[in-house]
């Protein structure tokens, strides 16, 4: 800090503003991107002639060294900022005062920029490996449940028999999405500030095409102003989070409420669950509540950085320095809750027994009764739905279970309405109301039957295999 | 309402519980989209053999009768839930009860998911093409200032000049992104959630592929718990909002910044302006300060939003239905403070002498000096960085004006810090002192050099011209 | 508009601007305390000899004669940006330019606080108003269900027997710490900002005691920069509504819970439930699920309001006047949202016998085996802990169920972890795991004991006694 | 771990699941607060001979010696999961297994909830105390500046003179209601959740009230279900946490905006500032910026707690224990913030010529001109208004200064808007228009008058002497 402040500055700053206003916790992950920015930078100077080749080579050279010697290598004080001020006085340190070439024609504006978003598309290639792997988790654990009857439920009610490996699909197509959003992120995180400089680029002849290819960007930032202060690919990236834990959330909601007493239609492993420190016969699902807690970490992290945000003027002011952190504390935190939901989720023990009971109780196959009375009556539906409200009405009223309704019972309920009789075969109203026939018969390209799942199920493999390759899997 | 419960229940909703659930305020905006996706639902049931064609076509044509007589057409007392509901009881009004052929394979739960992905997709075209209207405005008036010279601020502090093109081109890169962030979005708004039905599809053989076509969306949702249940679409949408918002608050912030007396580099026109009740001599930049507050909305919708899709199982749940009208005032709200900001932000008038002023003052061109000292008498730029940070120093504490620096002065600093004299001609210094020349200097792509200004402007007017003909313009 | 504007400008706003700063929609709410702020102020006027009295009296007399009329005798056009303009117009009309006497010493700015305070104190008595009445009804409800054993959870995992009573009352303790916390914020909002004029109070010797008295503040606000531009109140006020939104959130998520298939411990009124346009069986907890998803939307104004807030200069900013609207929002929702929960609430029906057949089941009662092992046999609670948690795990898999379980069954497993045999009698493990027994040995003040609960019932009954008249009922 | 999981668990969490679960971290915090709770609950249970007397001395005696050795005495690996545990196998260590009656009658459920109050009602109480010293400083610095005109701003637009002490003054108040706000919370803290054991109190005779005297609470919670799990204690300390930041960030704003070129109404403390690493010239207000972002995270904080909280059913849920690391964040950042800005602030430097300077300039005292119009001639306010408009546009539009407005130049402009002449003397006119006088005659309370503020000075002080006694210093 002092060789920058004290041609400027006849105190130096408090310890404990030196302290508040330092940035080195956060710093660390850049690291090796600011290493990497150097690098290129150096290069490019030197290949411009902007720089003597034999400075050039030195910097690149204690530059190569710190690296392998790696973060330990550099020397913190009161008095340095940050990491790229560690950086530089450590290439001081082995080269003298001629380190001081390597900052011609760029600041710690355009550094930092530049830094944060190298660091950032390889976290975001991370998270995206980690859906990819869960998704194939999930299309494999649907694979061994494609004809296990299981309960759809809207408004928490039975509503329509389904199967678990459909339920698990629609897991697959929320990740999916995920996934994809990520990816239309990415290319707006990478782009390239170097050469913005403090804000208005420099006047020595740099070449910003040159270090794009090297630091292997898609392309530089188009106005120097926007370079340094633009952050909105980190907004939009810890969005991208905030949706991928919502995705997350669900799963945990839906294992905490499946093993409960009153649902048990899953077995959470032992290595997932927690037991209580005054009751002994709990099993807790621990972990899938902890991780829907977690998953709103996201959710503030992003409103600390739209808050910061907000309404500050062009170009850089410090407040940004304080975006970061909350940026990689969402990466992390989202990214641990991704890996242990994934291995949580895939180690579920479904109970097929009690999947399939519940999807035979509480007329979740009613719709197909209604269905059938279209379709063999010719009957409009809403003349079809409200005969069986009313059946669903008295069978509950009277405790009649499904395999006790008869074309009788029906008839008399039409009659009762006013419409005429439809005189059902007995036959055709028990198949109707059998979940698995239901399901079967929900043939429908994104329905519950088998072979559509099975269809649905190959796309994402294709999918995966097409993915997996991008990201060098 | 009755019709649909009537079998089921038998109480209504008390009339508060009746008003608390009702949609239809924000049903309104699904009217049109509602009669299409009942238009395209029956026309592919018809095309299936799936309902008798004479009844089909008497639904077709009651819808059509419909969309012509327009909202106003529908009666809406308390038994009517929604809007679907409406149109349902409409078309039953036409042609009696074969009206309810039209609900055959469907449910609200698809149906209510289709006609807000249909209306959300032109709500998005429209917001991009305000977006591209507003860049079209800002790349003319940054021609008009191609040459004008303007103080480049960092930490609010006056940092390097700029001109006024160059600032105003920043925008414009945000604006862009912007506009590719929505871009993004629609490829996951525009898809089919037909025929999930209430969340299982059918056990009609309806033709997805048909509907998806009907209605223009690129394919259909693969999975139908998906397809009724998710809502990730929106909040994305309205995330992208919020990113616009933040744009427009930078813009907003600057203007009153700038119209401000003691910054007082613009002018705001007068429709944009207003006084005080008590304080005669106020001009008052007070559509920019409302801007500013307005951009706030689509940051707590988004958390609004988000709240309520935080961990809700599958699959369908009523909580969804409070998503919408946060979505809706969303975009509402974005749009009509796009249209002001881009109307107020074209109509400022730059006062262009105090800009040029402001950029010669306080040594905002200090970079500059050191930058020549590096090149021309090769020392290293933290040298060069300490010399002219001490230089400003003394220059502020003695009230010396940047015309006043001559080489002796310089020489003498570079003495007293321990370094070697420089001998810099005054004629040197004084140009890297001069604004003007300092701009020009900049001409790295992304710079505020004038021709790099222009080459930016023609990157954006081809960028236009290829956007505004995608929208159909 | 014109009138005050033409003087400083020569153009008037755009009209899109002039609807874009309208503020007229929120302001309707202000129209009564907005007469009340100006008969105070007038009052204070002419009692002070500041203006004329006759004047004076003219004023009053219209003002009074607009409080009879009522809001619809105001006139609206483009030129109104306000309600405070359109009742000064309204006076103008009856009295003439003298109308113009009663703005002496007195701005839009500090009126605009006074009247929002003014309006905001008597909703925050009607809130308050509102949980008291939910209190009392659960206090009512609880007392029918004293002795009504129920399953406590804790992860939604059995834990103990409790009471229905004692689960009721535990929502009455967060109600009435919500209806305490709007109590402490109304000593924040009851304060007096007239006076305070523009930002700087004024130069004509106005008494800030007596419209303080006429108005029923508690004391005037003691600095004027602080006056106008506060709006604290206001995010406290929400923050209020968030954390009652909270509470009412919790509600409705149980209720949802409890009335699924699988839980089946509560039947949910018809009055607050509906069925489905395609699935004729259901019955769903709609009422709780969108009151559910609507305790987000004063999150998301707290947000709004907060982002509004975000670091802007003293004194009063446009800004703030997009702040009003989302204040009266989170009122009203949260308003409709309380009325309906308590009624919903308040007609659920329990299933006793359910509640009590959930409590015997999966060992909730197991923490009172352990506590009798500590009491009898006085080994330390860690050692009772672990011989439990294997009974119940041994018991689990075996599918033996509470009753079952014997001494001897207990000794084995206890010298199978390498403990000595406890030889507790049957008949007081038969006790220990009985969950009515449970209930009632636990007669510790906040307990579940039908005498503890009856405890804090009559607590709240005093409680509920003392406010109610506080609050003039 | 084990020694809980044991019974129940054949295989322990995998280390990933151990390591997310762990709330180590933030239980750091609790550290000396579970050892007081530890000890007042033994204390209790020896008194009221629940436990054997010897042994409950054995585990007092052995917490007292933790609490002397500190936390690193404490073992920790992967089977412990919180501070709790490691706790007890302290005392187990030193005492043996009868360390294990220690947990009679209580859980980690009710452990942890008193645990966090104790810590936060002190970390409540140094919050307090930091606003009273800022408000302290605050105050002794108006002292020095009562008389020293500024200018008084709304819409950032000059709007009336004040005083600069009277500015310091609106933020004292702004403060003191933070203060209070914390204090009211206090009471909702204070409280102890102790007895509440697992979530239905315990079986043992516990004595509650004795444990709330040990501890020092104000009460005990009314329903042990609450007990366990009400968080909303939290959610408003961060929301006055939030609120608290809202001050600091309107401070540090204004910091920013003072000390631009342009305003310069301040010269901060080199201490509070930086330079730049490429432009030596710059003086940035890098802790203001810094601070102004940093008020952001409370609420970023607060949103993830509120999320967390959403609609989670009775009683504890894994979930909670995220909550408490996000309020001791809360706590830490806004802490040293308001440590900082508070030292930042009491060491900046008023330039009063330049801001008696802004005061005089651009009409900001044209209201004067008004009322004295209103008070000399007995013309309506709205009349003065209007003349005094045109006058500023006449005398802008022709760059006269103010004191070049003369009463025959007023005259003319009266006339031309077909008002009468209102021949004031030009004494009277520049009177009117000085700054200083202007300030003088706003001696109303909460006015700009020096003995205005004094009067509001001493009122602070009052209140300061009473407040700093209750909290003991």
């Amino acid at each position: 800090m002092d060789n920058i402040r004290n041609g400027r500055f006849k105190t130096g700053m408090t310890d404990e503003a030196a302290e508040y206003t330092s940035s080195f916790d956060a710093d660390k992950v850049l690291f090796e991107a600011d290493i990497k920015t150097n690098f290129a930078h150096t290069s490019m100077l030197k290949h411009e002639g902007i720089i003597d080749e034999e400075i050039a080579d030195k910097i690149l050279c204690a530059l190569d060294n710190l690296k392998e010697e790696g973060f330990d290598a550099l020397i913190f004080d009161a008095s340095v900022e940050d990491v790229h001020m560690a950086i530089e006085n450590y290439v001081t340190s082995k080269i003298g005062p001629e380190a001081g070439y390597m900052h011609t024609a760029k600041s710690r504006n355009d550094q930092v920029a530049c830094d944060v978003r190298l660091v950032l598309r390889e976290m975001i290639e991370e998270i995206q490996i980690g859906i990819l792997e869960f998704i194939e988790g999930l299309v494999e654990m649907a694979g061994e449940h494609l004809e296990d009857i299981f309960i759809g439920f809207t408004h928490l009610q039975h509503a329509q028999p389904i199967t678990i490996a459909h339920h698990l699909m629609a897991h697959v197509q929320a990740l999916k999405r995920d996934y994809e959003r990520l990816g239309d992120t990415y290319k707006r995180v990478n782009l390239n500030p170097l050469g913005s400089a403090a804000m208005a680029t420099t006047s020595f002849p740099i070449n910003r095409q040159l270090t794009t290819d090297l630091l292997g960007f898609d392309a530089y930032l188009e106005n120097s102003m926007d370079g340094v202060s633009a952050r909105d690919f980190i907004s939009e990236t810890v969005f991208d989070l905030v949706s991928l834990s919502s995705t997350l959330a669900k799963i945990c909601e839906e294992l905490v409420l499946w093993s409960t007493y009153e649902f048990g239609v899953i077995e959470m492993a032992d290595e997932y669950s927690s037991t209580s420190s005054i009751m002994p016969q709990k099993k807790n699902p621990d972990v899938a509540e902890l991780a829907r807690g977690k998953t709103s970490i996201a959710t503030g992290e992003l409103i600390t950085i739209l808050t910061i945000l907000k309404a500050i003027p062009y170009t850089y002011n410090r407040d940004l320095q304080e975006i970061t952190p909350h940026l990689w504390n969402s990466v992390k935190v989202t990214q641990e809750t991704l890996s242990i939901v994934t291995k949580m989720m895939l180690s579920v023990e479904f109970k097929v027994d009690r999947c399939a009971e519940l999807a035979g109780k509480n007329f979740a196959t009613a719709t197909d009764l209604a269905d059938i009375m279209v379709r063999e009556k010719q009957i409009p539906f809403r003349t079809a739905h409200k005969i069986v409200g009313r059946i669903v009405n008295e069978a509950t009223a009277n405790e009649m279970a499904e395999e006790n309704i008869t074309s009788e019972f029906i008839d008399d309920i039409a009659v009762d309405l006013g419409f005429d009789k439809l005189e059902l075969s007995d036959d055709l109203i028990q198949r109707a109301l059998n979940p698995a026939e239901n399901v079967k018969i929900r043939s429908i390209p994104g329905g519950p039957a088998p072979e559509m799942v099975e269809l649905a199920r190959n796309n994402i493999k294709d999918f995966l295999n097409i993915e997996f390759e991008k990201q060098g899997i």
